[in-house]
C-alpha cells in the first residue's frame, strides 16, 4: 500500500469513528465558498436546544451544572461531541474520534457522583480536547505522519492520567502540521484545517485543530504544545484564549514529539479556551496534581494565590504599568493589529492602569537564534520520521504545490553538537541581557517597579491566507526568553477600520513584503489578539493580569 | 614567552600577593613527607590565640559574634586569611589572594554596622571562599588554563554581586583542575591541591580546592560547582559538608565554566561547609536575594519553611524512611565506605528512623548516558580553551605523564547534533524511570509515602592516591537525575577496621581493579563520607532530613 493509500484508508477510518446521526448531509452544510461559517452550528440540525446551551456555556458555569447534577457527563460530553463534529465539517479540525471510549468515561463520572456525592476533581465530567501528539491509551498517536499511522498509545500521556484523575473526559484528539514545527495545520494524514472565521484563511499551528474546535465551540477546554507559538498562533487567528506556560510546569512526559531530546528551547502544553476562567482553572486543577511526582522534568511548584494575588506586582491594590511593544523593528504588524494595541492601550488607561513603550531588542537574533537551536538536527528528525512511510516531508504549508520557501523549513545539513552548544551559549547571553533590560524598566514605571508585564502583538497580521503564516517571530521571542504568555482576543477586522496605510520606508525586506501582502478584504473578519508576557515562572502573575487586560477590554467594549 | 614561563609567572604573582608575615618559613612547616597536617594550623606561628578561637567558630557563632560586634569583619576575615595561607602552604589549595580588596570591603561593612547599628545582611561580615571559575570584578578567572592568565573579570558573577550585597566578604578563590572536568584538582598554573588529612592522597574536585582549604579551616564557608559530583566529591574526601542543589536556584550567571551551551545536564554551583549550618544559611541567604531577578535560569521559587519543615515527609513529626544504596551494582565499594553506611544506619534506627535496602537501577547506563552527553563536544571544549597558549589538555590527573587512560577524557571526535539528541532523549527516559522507581516505594516503606531519602556512597572508595579517583558514577547519577544531594562526614579510615576482605566475585573488571587497589594503610586518616539524596527541587527538605542523618550520627557518636 502507498503511502497516500494508507493515509486515505486511516481518514476512511476517522469519518467511520463518527455515528452517522452526528454529521450534517453535505447539502446542509455551508457551500465550500461560504467563507464565515462561525455561526453554523446554530444552524445545524444535528444539535439540540439544550446541546447548544451546554456548549455556549463556558468552563465555570459547565463545571457548577455539572456538579450540581444539573447536567450529567452524558449529556456535556455528547453535546461537545456533536457540536466537535460540526466543528469537524466545517474546518476539519480533528483527528481521533472515540466517542464510546468517552461516554463510557462520562458515564462512571456520573455513577460516581451520584452513589457518593462528591465529584471526582476539580474537571468533574468535564470533556477536554487534546492535540493529537498528547497520547491516550489505546489510541492512536500518529502525530500526521504516515509513518505512525496503526501506533496507539501503549499508556496515557501522564498529562492524560491527571486530568482524567481530576474527573475530565478527553473525547477527541486534534489535528496538526506534519513535523508539528510549523504555524499552519496540514499533514497527509488528515489534510488541513481551516479558520471557521474565514476559511480561506489558516487556522495557525501547530495547535491549529484547537484553535478551530474551541473557536467553534466544540470543546470547551483544549490542550496544545507551544515550542515557538503552536497555542498562541491558533489561538489568536481563531479569536479564544490561550497560554503558554513556563518551561516544564504542565507534564510533557508520555507524549509524542518532534526534535526530541532537544533540551535547551523546550515545547510545553497549554490550554486554549473561550474564556480566561478556563485558561486559569486548567492550570490550578493541573498543579494540584503534583504534576512533579509523574514527570520528572516538571518544576516542584505548588500553584500560588500569593503569586496570583500579585504581590511582586504591588498586590494589585494599584495600578500596574503594562509596557506596549508596537513592533519588533523587523516587521511592522498589518493594521488590524496595531489596532487592537490601540484599543488595549486605551482599555487600560481608562481603568487606571499605565501604559508604556516597549522598545525591541535584538528580535531578529533572538529568532535567528531560536531557529539555529531547533535546526541544529531537525532535518534529520523530519526525515527519520517521514522514511517508514516513504512520505514527502511537506516543503510548505502553501495550498500550491510549489509554494514553498518558508523560514521554518531548514536546509542545512544540520550542526555539529560543539557548534550546537555555541549558539546554545549565544541563547543564555540573550536571556541574561534580557532580563536586565527588563529590570531596568524600573526607572521609567513610576510603580517603583519593573515593567509588570509586556503586551505585543501575536503575530504581525491577523490570520492570513494559507500558506503565508510565514513567521512566528512575535511568539517564538517569548519561548527563547521562557516568559509565560497569554493570547486575548480584542476585535476583528472591518474593513472599513482597518485601511492599508501608505508607507515608504521598511525595516526588513520581509517587512515590506509583508506590508504588500495586506489587503483589508482577504482578511475580514479575522479576530484580532494580543499577547501578554510576564517573567520566567510568574505563570500565575501572569493569568492574573491577563485577567487584568481582559476586563479592561470588556469595560471598554461595553461603554 | 612559552606556556610554562606564562604560568610559572602568574604563580610567582600568586606568591608575591601573600603578606609576608602570613606566611611559615619552609623550615617551620610540615616536611613533605609528613602526610597528615591536618593539626598543624593550631601550630603554625602565624596565628595568634585569637585567630584560632575565630577560625574554630563555625558559620553561626561567627555570624552572631559578627552581628553583635564582638568581632570586626576586618578581624574575622584577617584571621581566616591568615589561616588560609597556612592551608595553602600546606596543601597548594587556592589561586587567587586579594587581601586589601577583601580587608576593604570588610573594613566598609564594620563602618556600617558601627554607624547604623545594622548588619548589611545575613552573612554580614563573613568571610567566603569562591571556586576559581566565580568571578569577582577586577580579579582574574584563568580557571587553571594558561591561555587565560590575565582575563581579569570585568564584572562580578551574580552570586557574587548577591554575596557582597548580604554582608559576605569574599577573600580567597580556590583551585581546580585543568577543564573542571576532573574528579580531582591539577592544573598546569597553579598545580595540584592535596588531602590535607593525607597527603599522599587526592583533596577530589573539581572543587578540590575548596575542600582542602575548609577541611583546615580555612575558610568558613565556601562555594563550588557540581555537575557530577564536583561539591561533593572534595567534600567527601576531605571531611567536610558539601551540597549540591538542584539544577538552577543557586545564580550561574557570570562564572567562566567549561562546556558552555551544554543544556542537559547542569552544572550547579553549592556551598561546602564544616557544619549543616552553614550549608543551610548558605542557601537560605542567597534565595533572600531573589537570584531570579538576576540571572534568567535561576528558578522563580523562594525559600520554603514548609519544605524545610518537610511538609512532604510527614511533617517531620513522625519517623522518616531512608534507603540505603550500598553499592551501585557496577562498583563495589571499599570496606570504610561500607562501615559508614553501616554507622549511619545504626544510627538512624538508634533515633527510631527506618532504613530499607535501595536496588541500584541501570547505573551503568545513567553513567555512560551522563558522560556521552558531556563528551558530545568537550574534546573541542578543551582544545579551543587550551590552543592560544599552546598547553597540552592534561590526559590523566596521576603523578607520572604516563598515567593516563581515566574514565573522563572523551576519546572520539564528538557527536552530531542528531546523536546529541538521541542520547538526550534516552537520558529523559532515564529519568521518568527512576521517578517511577522512587514513587512506587510507597509500598515498602511503611510510612504511606515513598522512601523520603536515599543514602548512598559518595564514591566508592574514600580519598584514593593521586591519579586514582577514575570514576565519579556515584554521585554523576545524581547529577543526571538532578537530584539534590548532601556530603555528610561520618568517620575516617582505621587500619584496625577497614581490613580488607576477601572477594572472589565482581560486578565487572572496575570492581575488580578498584578491589585489588584497597590497601588499608594507604587510605590511613581518610574521611569516610555518606551522601543524603533528595528529589528534584526538594533542596529545602534534603538540607532538613541531612540533619537528621547529621543529628542521629552525632547522638550516636556521643554515646
Amino acid at each position: 500500500m502507498s503511502w497516500a493509500q494508507t493515509a486515505s484508508a486511516k481518514k476512511a477510518r476517522q469519518l467511520d469513528s463518527v455515528p452517522p446521526e452526528w454529521l450534517n448531509s453535505e447539502s446542509n452544510l455551508p457551500p465550500p465558498g461560504q467563507l464565515n461559517v462561525f455561526h453554523f452550528p446554530q444552524e445545524s440540525g444535528t444539535l439540540s436546544a439544550l446541546d447548544l446551551e451546554i456548549t455556549e456555556s463556558h468552563v465555570a458555569a459547565l463545571l457548577s451544572n455539572l456538579a450540581s447534577c444539573k447536567w450529567s457527563s452524558v449529556q456535556v460530553t455528547t453535546s461537545f461531541y456533536k457540536r466537535a463534529i460540526v466543528a469537524q465539517q466545517l474546518t476539519n479540525c480533528l483527528t481521533e474520534i472515540f466517542v464510546d471510549r468517552a461516554l463510557a468515561r462520562a458515564k462512571e463520572l456520573d455513577a460516581h457522583l451520584e452513589k457518593t456525592g462528591k465529584v471526582v476533581g476539580a474537571l468533574h465530567g468535564l470533556p477536554i480536547s487534546l492535540k493529537d501528539q498528547i497520547s491516550i491509551k489505546g489510541i492512536e498517536s500518529s502525530m500526521g505522519y504516515v509513518s505512525w499511522i496503526g501506533q496507539h498509545a501503549e499508556k496515557n500521556a501522564v498529562l492524560v492520567d491527571i486530568l482524567e484523575s481530576l474527573g475530565a473526559v478527553p473525547f477527541v484528539k486534534t489535528n496538526i502540521p506534519q513535523t508539528l514545527m510549523w504555524p499552519e495545520t496540514f499533514n497527509h494524514v488528515f489534510g488541513r484545517t481551516t479558520n471557521p472565521h474565514n476559511r480561506s484563511l489558516t487556522s495557525g499551528g501547530s495547535s491549529g485543530g484547537e484553535g478551530a474546535l474551541v473557536a467553534l465551540k466544540g470543546s470547551p477546554l483544549g490542550v496544545g504544545s507551544d515550542i515557538g507559538g503552536s497555542v498562541r498562533i491558533p489561538a489568536g487567528f481563531c479569536g479564544v484564549y490561550g497560554f503558554r506556560p513556563s518551561y516544564n510546569r504542565v507534564p510533557y512526559a508520555g507524549c509524542v514529539n518532534s526534535l526530541e531530546g532537544q533540551d535547551s528551547i523546550l515545547s510545553v502544553l497549554g490550554p486554549l479556551s473561550n474564556t480566561l476562567d478556563g485558561i486559569k482553572t486548567f492550570f490550578k486543577a493541573v498543579m494540584s496534581a503534583q504534576p512533579w511526582l509523574k514527570d520528572p522534568m516538571v518544576i516542584r511548584k505548588r500553584w500560588s494565590d500569593e503569586e496570583y494575588n500579585l504581590m511582586d506586582h504591588g498586590n494589585g491594590v494599584k495600578k500596574l504599568c503594562f509596557a506596549i511593544m508596537w513592533d519588533d523593528a523587523v516587521i511592522m504588524p498589518h493594521p488590524p493589529v496595531r489596532r487592537g494595541l490601540e484599543i488595549t492601550k486605551n482599555a487600560l488607561l481608562a481603568a487606571g492602569h499605565q501604559v508604556i513603550d516597549w522598545t525591541p531588542y535584538k528580535q531578529a537574533e533572538i529568532v535567528l537564534t531560536t531557529n539555529a537551536i531547533w535546526n541544529a538536527a531537525s532535518s534529520e528528525d523530519y526525515q527519520t520520521a517521514a522514511a517508514p512511510s516513504g512520505e514527502p516531508v511537506i516543503p510548505s504549508m502553501g495550498v500550491l504545490p510549489d509554494d514553498a520557501k518558508l523560514l521554518f523549513r531548514p536546509t542545512g545539513p544540520g550542526l555539529s553538537a560543539f557548534e550546537l552548544w555555541q549558539v546554545q551559549k549565544r541563547k543564555r547571553s540573550l536571556r541574561q541581557e534580557y532580563l536586565k533590560l527588563w529590570e531596568d524598566t524600573a526607572s521609567l514605571t513610576g510603580t517603583g517597579r519593573p515593567v509588570d508585564a509586556i503586551i505585543s502583538p501575536m503575530a504581525p497580521y491577523t490570520a492570513p491566507p494559507h500558506g503565508l503564516n510565514k513567521t512566528a517571530s512575535y511568539t517564538m521571542t517569548w519561548n527563547l526568553l521562557d516568559y509565560p504568555a497569554v493570547v486575548i482576543p480584542v476585535s476583528k477586522v472591518d474593513q472599513s477600520l482597518d485601511m492599508k496605510q501608505p508607507r515608504e520606508k521598511f525595516y526588513t525586506p520581509e517587512d515590506q513584503e509583508n506590508y504588500e501582502l495586506y489587503d483589508p478584504a482577504t482578511y475580514e473578519n479575522a479576530p484580532i489578539s494580543v499577547q501578554v508576557i510576564g517573567r520566567t515562572m510568574e505563570d500565575e502573575a501572569v493569568i492574573a493580569m491577563s485577567e487584568v487586560v481582559d476586563d479592561a477590554l470588556k469595560v471598554a467594549q461595553s461603554l
